[in-house]
């Protein structure tokens, strides 16, 4: 076993963590940036058993300045960095599976970075050490894992460089892992947050005492790494977060011992976050790490980054935080969009939260991400019940025994070609789609922009995207589906001609239904009484507060799709409030239509 | 005169621009935190020539690294920070104003600051130099202007820094100006903005160089002070504009000398903006003037912000960028609804730039801002002739003659009592309001929420504010105004209940005009047609794109009012396609209602 070296004036805060075993690689490591390192020790830490088969293992991958003290292994034990998610009974159960977590090459809480003695002399490697990328530290944490006698992980899981590395490991190593669970990360860092890396770097190198990172003997640079530290925390918090904890007391500071400026509260938190990090950070390593993560870069185009993710043959889950700018939900979106373009098995989440990028590490934010999470891994390993998210009763919605029962789901049906691949474009929380797997239907992707159903939809174990379908479906190719779905969400879409026709190019049927705006009573009250009608379902609005956007009748639902080179090919209409078929004049006697398009052309 | 001191190695930079002029107070100044300064030396150009009522004076701010040079004085000299507002024809007219902009107090271009020799020795102030506050900045301005012959500037202008010198111009010196422009600016200092400079004060402290800041005849703290300004830095761009200006480059960084990290393109970028600016900068100044920023505070809520306000007796006109996220524009709009609320003269504009906090310095950004600053202070000159924004032709606009001639107007006119105070929801041009003006109504404002729209009215010499009618009128207090005009925008609006009781909140009679959804052709096309009707006017859309999101008919609306407890005192109902009134049942023969009302229980 490989012995730490001496570590000078900072050796306390770099000792790995107590748990921690030390495991040396048997082969020297060649490093994508052509350099080698001839030894490699990782520190990891281990909870719950490895099962028979070795298949309920999951690696667990920590941030920037994490370790592998991931979670406590016991009551007594110091708290660990995702205590939330990892635990007996917890998303990450432990007693279900064997979770593993390693500080990362180029780290200094044990594995092998720029603390530790070069081979061929005395001297730490310092500013020396090769640069590492996402890539070396996962060839690293794969050799660990196989080690332990796993061939092939249930899942790797992390958060913002722990994304990046669970992204690398299903781009480099395919058949070693069954989902990706990928949080606050994105291709790659805007030039807005490498800016900030930058500087950090620079504060660090321009510290007198960085001494060209030779300084373990020497006083450590520590105004240098705690300017860095100080910098890189406001981008992990959002502007709301700072204000809600800051502009209360802003001339009132914390009486901190300190060397950096007291003026605002503000500054002796951020003096207070410098101070803590350089008695657990090395400088050299907060250079090395944040390199590893600016040079990161699974491409700017769509069609780079859907490059980058091919190899990959993983189940995905992707979670990203409303407030967080440092990798901003719509940055991860691009690699949900790449691989939908694949027609991978891929579900998302928009979690709103007002705590930045460090969302994924709080417990408020993470309700909904961590029942998703269990319920990716739960998947994996065979149980596909559905999760629990507790329904709330949303205001405002219909009371029509059709729409709350969903009768059109049966119409739907009928017009569905046998074990056709769908897509439900505001797929709620799944209902009908999982009907529809019930039925052999596959493959099936849902779309909703509500995460509280996106997160019920995935935890029946169903693919589901968060977005709304009046942005665009740009991202699915052409003719990706057999059919895609709009059931009773025409009247609240935006750009009605856009959304039909990116129906008949994503799939070579749609089967819309919608409330008739022409039904007989409508019709009726309108005349007589000179009111905007209304009746029981989704038109029991009032004028002044409906949340539909559009009122079709199924006369202007045909003209617009005449003019527009779509095809009617079938239609069922139904008087809902009898329940039965209308055949005689449905635009007059039908309050619901369901019909079946396609492009004119094809 | 008092001689600048020697400024060691630095000197060359840290002189005053070419053409400045040296100012001596004659009298000690006292500063807000307490502290003074027993003399003061200003650094001042300008332009133009005071007229004989020496009326035309207006005083130009700089920002945080900005100096007196404003604008160049002649085709040899060098380009001035502003050029683009000001100079013979431009916005701010050398040929009609004497323009002054001096350096500030605490800075370094010739101003008294930190680089200033002591007056009790031979030492510079160094970081002795006493704390100053924006307010001190504008009592040593308010000297120079006074000593210059001007008892009361036409207007004072500024952006940032420049925009803070401004609003306190006006609140300090209420009878000594008669506009305040503010570009760029907001009540405090948001608290990520304040992190953001103390990790760059930090880093300036921390330079070994630094020397409790008497470093003036030695090396001067460039590390720190190239840190504090590329940190500073990224916060004047946007994600967006880096983006652009980054991302194609990554790793392709410009070959520059430098001692800072050059692998990625915005680190050589940073690089060359910290190098250059410590050649014309000194770091103690950036700490004064930085800490001044940071101070200024005009409160957290509207009551502080109001009450701060309170003072001031200008007219005003607040200009916003949409990118800018230092000073974003929904601070500034915290001002503007500060002023509103107590009746001021202010306008107001949200202008969509990609450019971040800098845009206020960029042409591509001030077209409109340019605009409506030129026409703000022709105002101040008498001049309330409109300016010329170019109308461009806007899709989907109804043809009909009514709209297009707005034949409501007449009525809107005959339901107006005279004289009155209105505000109009949704002004537009200000085309309404100028006839109303002309009728002698005072006082008026607009509120209007397309940006270019804004720049006509603000053209017109109208107060307006720009402003989403649906996200609420909150700013204006109870019974503000006699009348409150809505009209043609009912259809348009999400929130109707809210803003009806917007409506008779603020003023004691709303006049709202509206399209009649139960016009008589509308009825017979829907029931014989069985499609969503249309008929000239506003509702000339198809169901599938109409951008109105109500259909109201006089009914409907009748209804409404008295379920929400408003009475409609008077209305004038319209035939518009035979120019006729109809009072035959007018929710059948009607196409356009003009109604006034009020709340029932007044």
């Amino acid at each position: 076993m490989k012995q730490l070296n001496p570590l000078g004036p900072i050796e306390r805060g770099l000792r790995p963590p107590q748990h921690a075993q030390l495991w040396e690689a048997d082969a020297p490591l060649t490093l994508e940036s052509g350099g080698s390192l001839p030894s490699v020790v990782v520190a990891y830490e281990t909870w719950g058993e490895l099962n028979e088969d070795a298949s309920n293992g999951v690696l667990v991958c920590h941030a920037l300045s994490g370790d592998s003290h991931a979670a406590q292994h016991d009551d007594e034990d110091d708290a660990g960095w995702w205590d939330l998610l990892i635990g007996p009974g917890k998303a990450i159960d432990t007693h279900r599976y064997f979770v593993i977590c390693s500080n990362v090459l180029g780290g200094c809480r044990g594995t092998t970075g720029p603390n530790f003695t070069r081979p061929e002399g005395d001297q730490p490697y310092g500013a020396d050490f090769p640069v590492v990328t996402v890539g070396d530290m996962v060839e690293v944490q794969q050799r660990l894992v196989y080690s332990l006698g796993i061939e092939k992980l249930a899942a790797v899981v992390g958060g913002s460089l722990g994304g990046l590395q669970a992204l690398t490991w299903a781009i480099d190593q395919p058949n070693r892992l069954g989902a990706a669970i990928v949080l606050a990360a994105s291709p790659r860092l805007s030039s807005q947050g490498i800016a900030f890396d930058v500087v950090g770097r620079n504060a660090i190198r321009h510290d007198a005492h960085f001494q060209g990172g030779q300084y373990y003997n020497d006083e450590a640079p520590e105004a240098g790494l705690a300017l860095a530290r100080m910098l890189a925390h406001i981008t992990y918090l959002s502007d709301e977060s700072m204000r809600a904890k800051f502009d209360p007391t802003r001339l009132q500071p914390r009486a901190i011992e300190t060397g950096f400026e007291s003026v605002f509260s503000v500054g002796t938190y951020l003096a207070h976050q410098g101070d803590r990090f350089v008695e657990r950070f090395d400088a050299n390593s907060y250079v090395t790490l944040t390199t590893a993560m600016d040079l990161f870069d699974l491409g700017d185009t769509p069609e780079a980054i859907a490059k980058s993710l091919a190899p990959a043959q993983c189940r995905w889950l992707f979670l990203s935080f409303s407030s967080d700018w440092l990798y901003p939900a719509a940055a991860s979106q691009r690699l949900v969009d790449a691989l939908v373009a694949q027609g991978r098995s891929v579900s998302s989440c928009v979690i709103e939260s007002p705590a930045g990028h460090d969302s994924f590490l709080l417990e408020d934010s993470m309700v909904l991400g961590t029942r998703m999470i269990s319920s990716v891994l739960a998947a994996q390993s065979g149980d596909t019940g559905p999760i629990r998210v507790p329904e709330e009763p949303r205001p405002g919605q219909p009371t029509n025994i059709f729409f709350t029962n969903r009768l059109d789901y049966g119409l739907i049906l009928r017009l569905m070609p046998e074990c056709a691949s769908i897509v439900d474009l505001g797929c709620g929380n799944g209902e009908l789609l999982s009907i529809l797997r019930d039925r052999n239907h596959s493959p099936l992707l849902g779309i909703e922009r509500d995460a509280r159903e996106v997160a019920q939809s995935v935890g029946r174990g169903l693919d589901t995207i968060h977005a709304d379908v009046d942005q665009g479906l740009a991202a699915i190719p052409d003719h990706s589906f057999d059919v895609a779905l709009l059931s009773q969400t025409l009247q609240s879409v935006v750009d009605v001609v856009g959304v039909l026709q990116e129906i008949v190019r994503i799939a070579d049927r749609g089967i819309v239904s919608f409330p008739n705006f022409a039904h007989a009573p409508l019709r009726e009250m309108f005349v007589r009484e000179g009111r905007l009608p209304k009746e029981e379902g989704l038109y029991a609005y009032d004028w002044y507060d409906t949340p539909n956007r559009r009122f079709p009748s199924i006369l202007d639902f045909q003209e617009l799709c005449g003019k527009i080179g779509i095809q009617i090919d079938d239609a069922i209409y139904l008087d809902s409030s009898k329940g039965i078929e209308v055949s005689d004049d449905p635009n007059l006697n039908a309050d619901v239509a369901v019909v079946a398009i396609r492009r004119a052309d094809r």
